[in-house]
């Protein structure tokens, strides 16, 4: 079974981060100074390395893998909702590397920018908002 | 050459899956009990384990693959549109492993969530109705 | 720092490729003919054969690569916008083989449609041109 709630279109935003940022953090500033409580990103373009987790679902953690080594960004796609009262992005990223091979994960800070192209759907609708989530461990939406 | 409709805005969900249902079969039940007939539907999240397929473009068939692990859904994207008169969703999904690596295909039943966040943006338009088409062996839009 | 630009929808548009078409050339098309300045695309679907490319951050240059087999198309992303006062389609993709592998890179022509399922979403908003970025070597937008 789903729990979904219908939201509503809010502003839509098109933009691009700078050289040597820091991705996840670059796109929640973003979100932090427009006020995105609700929304959805994508992005494509580059970067000079990676951060990326997997999530361990029998331990319950997050496991961090670095990739020091330029990549492209064939897709970032995430979500924004509220964590502690703040704009949360939750993304997952795909890379690729010199050989077209793919690798993907859970984005986390430390993946810089070598370019990045954003757009950004707010939505009007309920706070969704992270807490504890006991079967799994992680901060999910309650609702 | 490409077919294609203008299509209006319908409406837009958001909402997350529970622990432990098919993938697939609970996005599709999310169209069915919201009457969405035409739209599109992205997510990311994580399963238990995963079944794709790849479609044999010479033999004219899926050949499926299961991946008996944990993975995180780096990215699912699909679009809903008729089938036999049901609302069907066609979604494609990327994953990755405990290393970082991706892998990727057609969606099929089989995958068993661990958990999932989803948007789903309907349209309003002209029916998009899948029927053989005898060049590829797939049920593809008659438009 | 980002740079963004808030922007209004436009309009809307779902599609099929034909058999046989160049992706990254039809969907250019596509958006050529319905006169689309800026915009958001993504499409699933699969390929007979791939062209992408990487690119060297270091020499400031694209390689490409082939791979000459059939492909799921596991997501194509991309954004619209002008260069030299034509639309031109940004867009990466991920693809997987017979094994669920998955590969990516920034979208080249020649790559050849099997089959293509394709939204577009315009937007109305300041145009954003690409102009040569001397940090980066690429044609990004001058915003």
């Amino acid at each position: 079974m789903a729990i979904c709630n219908e939201i509503k279109p809010g502003k839509t935003f098109i933009g691009k981060l700078k050289f040597g940022g820091d991705l996840l953090g670059e796109l929640t500033c973003v979100c932090e100074q427009n006020d995105i409580r609700l929304g959805r990103l994508e992005a494509l373009g580059a970067v000079q390395k990676a951060r990326i987790a997997f999530y361990d679902q029998q331990a319950r953690k997050y496991n961090f893998l670095e990739i020091n080594k330029p990549l492209e960004i064939t897709k970032l796609t995430g979500n924004i909702s509220l964590r502690d009262g703040k704009p949360m992005v939750h993304a997952h990223i795909t890379l690729s590397d010199s050989q077209g091979n793919a690798f993907g994960g859970h984005l986390s800070d430390g993946t810089i920018v070598f370019t990045c192209e954003f757009i950004i759907n707010s939505y009007d609708g309920p706070d969704h908002v992270r807490e504890y989530d006991a079967q799994t461990g992680l901060p999910l939406w309650k609702i």
